[in-house]
């Protein structure tokens, strides 16, 4: 591998980290918009998206750059090829914070509704599922990006909790169905979004081992 | 361009469209099955997945291997990575499939319910979009791609519709929240499935024009 080869990885990685990094920002962001029912915040969130995919298409480019120059082969070919789809799942978290904060704006703008939900410990562990999944990817950590895997189930074991709650308030409350289906689909959004860390963490192993675990056919 | 790799795109094209056929036959089984509340089609839907989870692979690993043998370059490198794009966003639809197949039986297992609305035209859109962005990729045709980006306001405006009506519903049968989720929630699966058509039209006119139309910034 030349200095000059090696020098564009390394670019690559710290470009992909730091879109990781304003994705997560955005996670958060949309974690507080809910929780606080923050108009502005989720506004601030929609607003700004545009710099995420500014920042996809950066990425993109140079891991075409680097194709066409280097052809490289073997662990970094399948590098490369697996940073433009964790650069695309990336991309799309920053869109289900978007879909996050268009319904917050819809609540906000009804009158306001007691149903809590601790929807934090969701975000944050989808967070931390981000986080993980892309520390397994600049270190070629199996075992960190199997951790993820795991943790996916948590995840959707909350959201099914949520599921359960609203429907059961929606029957009490039908005159706030409206409401509560901003809520449902809240869950279904960060449901999504770990989905997509949980695929970021799949293409690590398959990268690693070159094999495929995206199907469930991994022994965990 | 060699007579060897110029054989090998087209093997590539080939499976990339067979995946998309049998992805597209499985969107027209999740219609069928949702009209006729037909739990035995949607349990063939999931247990049939591996089938497109399968050719998935093979297709990135053609992929992979045309990109660390013949190292393509320009548009054929674009092509390819489109391909590899395209062949996840091919992968998702399938899961969409299974995820209203879910859906589908869980509504059967119920108690029916008659709410009357028109999934299959949503669904119809859909599939056509698919099939539209396939035959954009293959040719290079960028009219066709164009077109599917504007169908997709009609998928939306279909999934608004049916939202405004469950949601009336809901208020009107409050004992039957449950069973108006899973319909609304299969309108959220088709509009996402309608959404990863999109993707591919707009990865399609991204390496045709090598120029970015996924943010929205190409004027249609």
């Amino acid at each position: 591998m030349t200095k000059h080869f090696q020098r564009e990885l390394d670019k690559i990685k710290k470009h992909v980290l730091s879109l990781g990094t304003l994705v997560e920002e955005r996670v958060r962001m949309a974690s507080r918009a809910i929780e606080e029912r923050d108009a502005a915040l989720a506004e601030k969130i929609i607003k700004s998206d545009y710099e995420i995919d500014e920042m996809e298409v950066v990425v993109e480019e140079e891991c075409l750059k680097v194709l066409a120059l280097h052809q490289p082969v073997a662990v970094d070919l399948r590098f490369l090829v697996a940073v433009i789809k964790i650069n695309n799942d990336l991309e799309r978290i920053g869109d289900q914070a978007v879909n996050i904060a268009e319904r917050v704006k819809t609540m906000a703008a009804k009158a306001p509704f007691k149903f809590v939900f601790d929807y934090s410990t969701m975000a944050q562990r989808a967070e931390e599922m981000l986080k993980m999944s892309l520390d397994a990817l600049v270190n070629f950590d199996i075992d960190t990006a199997l951790a993820v895997l795991a943790m996916d189930d948590e995840v959707d074991a909350i959201k099914n909790e949520a599921y359960d709650r609203i429907k059961a308030t929606m029957q009490e409350n039908p005159d706030r169905i409206g409401y509560l289906i901003n809520l449902l689909l809240i869950s279904r959004h960060l449901e999504r979004l770990a989905d997509h860390a949980t695929n970021i963490a799949e293409e690590v192993i398959y990268m690693i081992e070159g094999e495929i675990v995206r199907h469930g056919k991994h022994a965990l």
